[in-house]
């Protein structure tokens, strides 16, 4: 690695950016490829990284050597590392090589991309890139794309456009005091995102008339139990103002009947929307389409290619029908942001709940080129086999018994030595002491949920790195430490 | 350029992505060296860049070449140069080297800053950097801070923590239907934000709840309207729930007495907020400190180093004095969300609206060390000279007349042919015309506002490259232009 003087005009200087530019391009190819031999989570304690770092910022500037030693010895040993070929822990924050090449172009060009004006080429590749996607994931014609940061904020757009046209935009003028404004009620299963609860709160709809449906064992919600709370609600004086779908949950991968769920909002005039969070990128496949069945029904839909489809976190795709009811709900046109070309652009800015906006399109495009649409389904279908194989291992052992169907990548699983019945309560705990020892060696890393009660481990296979090699490390360590308890 | 077939691993290689990384720092060095050259912002029009591209996803994968050239061909040329140091319009979007240095390495590590678990010395460094930023800026202790993405959504998280301490946490739990619900009011100068609107709109407020105080000449407001509009509302039964008071207003650099506002809302128990997205960088200086005179009476705070910080969007720093009340309002805590730590750390997920969180506290941290706070006092001393000379040339021509005081970096004026009366409503289309001519020549961007009802040009001073000759070239063009007309 090459030294050179601290000077004021580094901060500044193209070409010491270009000389140290090189430098941590070698650090992230060395990174991608070494990634393998770290500990997946950090075995650190709260507040070690912070006290290593002084507590008030340099007066004088520093060189870049200082902040990239520092950042190698001090914050990357601190890190937990999604792109991790042992992370099966959530579901996956990927990266690529093509995500992080258009990563840094974006850096380099710095663009605010609220306005087709701010940044016209950011605007118009976004339009033709949600428009592959949508094609790419067969979701049919009549859905608009736009790119929002997360599935939590496009579920808020969502709820909030939901709740404007039940309350005929009453809310957005008058709040609380408009006519309808107290009759909202909202639907989703037991087993929907918390971003659910959050949207609803922020939206001022109030947890109390978010109604949990209940799930089938399969954990997808009934469409009776749906149609009866509704009709409780109608007859309540209340107005179902929003249902939300979801494909794939968080906690077991529960597909929701997205056609029953769709007919019953139609008959009910509720706005219908469809989380497909992780799940959504595997519609690129053919043979999965099925799970998502009636989704032409839905008002909306939000998948993220940050989680499968290998593109750098943020980036969450959100289609909707109703463009007009969107904006009607959320534009905002100051003098200050008016341009020439208004009347005949989208000004992205009026499409979600920030002004500025990031051009995330460019990942996304890089990211769909260089794999192809083929490539994104080879890995997609490796991932699916692999969590087929693991379900195998985990039936195919009398000490482990599985909790939930696996539609998806996704297993959810625990110990349960022979004999034990399986309602014992002691099984919770001797579960979470499995699953924190097999953390604990720092080669791969799970995360656990509740299932009918029941402490459950979830094992989400989802990495761009993960090979067969690694999902078997995850196994064979499970089963040597459940022999040692 | 090198060559190299396009393979299918290309896409997962990480030997292909550092030998495309090199050549895309080459490309970033450039670009920032180059920049000066090329129109600040391009002449094409609606439809042009997706006409230039395919309908539809390749489905075989394509090598980084293609995408590399068709990102030099047909984006760039298509994208609006934020970083152009003849980049007067809105406010600044920067980077810099070291953002960009940092804006690299987290793109590689792709984590997920959601908890402290799935990320620790993501979260550390976070904390530790808005306590550097805290005090560079003359923050007084008590404020703890965090990263959003936007002043928007800061604001937003403010109005929604406002809202429930207002409406004692009733509206997260029972909406609309909650005691207090429909009597909230919140208050903020003609001159604040859009977002505030827009926050207005999304928290269930609604707009007609949004009470627009008058300004005085200089844009601030003023105290004795706001005490006025207040206890009207209290008389009718309503709750002032929050007061946004705005220091540098985006139209003009208008800066409210944050004093004098803040000693009204301890008066009356409403949330004191304050918007300082633009102008908070500015509190770097000790003899800038005046104008956050009464920052001490706010509850929240915000301010984008992402404008004036020479750090990529997005990084808003968002600060908060009663933490507990933030986190009453948005906290969710699923099972499959909890971890070991969670008594003992922050997740600083509950302090914003999305889930998810990219690590924006690396580019900050590389920022702040790289200039040190002294090389970025230099820089805003230099930006904000230069709008003073600004200011002196548009005073010294009789063809021209400032709009507004010039407190900050932002002069706002109009060309007013010698002779011609003030009140002269052919002035507007005067002007109108002459900003879109001196844009056209593609050298500089400004862009427009209304103030007290006249078209005003905006001349924001805040590019990390603009210098002195940048500026003169600005004025010499609106001065040739005029002449033309």
């Amino acid at each position: 690695m090459s030294h050179w003087p601290a000077t004021k005009s580094e901060s500044t200087d193209p070409e010491a950016f270009r000389a140290f530019g090189h430098q941590a391009v070698d650090w992230m190819a060395d990174y991608m490829r070494d990634v393998r031999g770290l500990r997946v989570v950090p075995d650190v304690k709260p507040g070690a990284i912070r006290s290593r770092l002084p507590v008030s910022a340099p007066e004088q500037g520093e060189p870049f050597e200082a902040m990239f030693r520092d950042f190698r010895e001090i914050i990357v040993p601190g890190m937990t590392h999604w792109n991790h070929p042992g992370w099966f822990a959530y579901f996956p924050a990927n990266n690529s090589p093509p995500s992080m090449l258009a990563e840094m172009l974006t850096a380099a060009i710095g663009a605010q991309c609220m306005s087709w004006q701010t940044s016209p080429a950011a605007t118009e590749l976004e339009q033709v890139v949600m428009e592959w996607l949508r094609k790419m994931t067969g979701l049919p014609d009549g859905f608009t794309g736009v790119i929002q940061d997360t599935a939590s904020s496009s579920t808020l757009v969502a709820l909030l456009t939901a709740r404007e046209r039940a309350a005929k935009w009453g809310i957005v003028r008058d709040g609380a005091a408009a006519p309808d404004a107290s009759k909202l009620a909202v639907y989703a299963s037991t087993e929907a995102h918390s971003s659910v609860d959050k949207g609803v709160k922020i939206a001022g709809i109030g947890l109390s008339r978010l109604r949990k449906i209940p799930a089938d064992d399969a954990f997808a919600m009934i469409p009776g139990a749906l149609e009866e709370a509704i009709r409780k609600d109608e007859s309540a004086g209340l107005i179902p103002c929003c249902v939300v779908g979801t494909v794939g949950t968080t906690s077991s991968s529960g597909i929701d009947p997205l056609r029953a769920i769709g007919e019953i909002c139609r008959k009910h005039q509720a706005w219908f929307h469809v989380d497909g969070a992780m799940a959504g990128t595997a519609a690129v496949l053919p043979e999965m389409r099925r799970i998502f069945d009636g989704i032409e029904l839905a008002d909306s839909y939000v998948f993220n290619p940050h989680k499968w489809m290998f593109t750098n976190f943020d980036c969450s795709a959100f289609y909707v029908k109703d463009v007009e009811a969107l904006l009607r709900t959320l534009s905002m046109s100051p003098e200050y942001l008016k341009t020439l070309y208004d009347p005949q652009v989208a000004n992205l800015r009026d499409w979600g709940i920030p002004l500025g906006r990031r051009f995330r399109a460019l990942k996304l495009w890089f990211v769909i080129r260089s794999f192809g649409v083929e490539g994104i389904r080879e890995k997609v279908r490796e991932h699916l086999a692999l969590a087929q194989e693991f379900k195998s291992w985990v039936e195919g052992n009398p000490d482990f018994e599985l909790l939930a169907p696996v539609p998806l990548s996704l297993v959810c699983f625990r110990c349960r030595p022979r004999g034990r019945d399986p309602k014992d309560p002691s099984l919770d705990a001797l579960n979470e002491k499995l699953l924190a020892a097999v953390n604990a060696t720092g080669r791969v890393h799970l995360t656990h949920t509740k299932l009918k009660g029941r402490f459950a481990i979830r094992m989400s296979i989802g990495q761009l790195q993960t090979e067969r090699a690694d999902v078997e490390t995850a196994w064979n360590l499970f089963v040597e430490k459940a022999d040692t308890m």
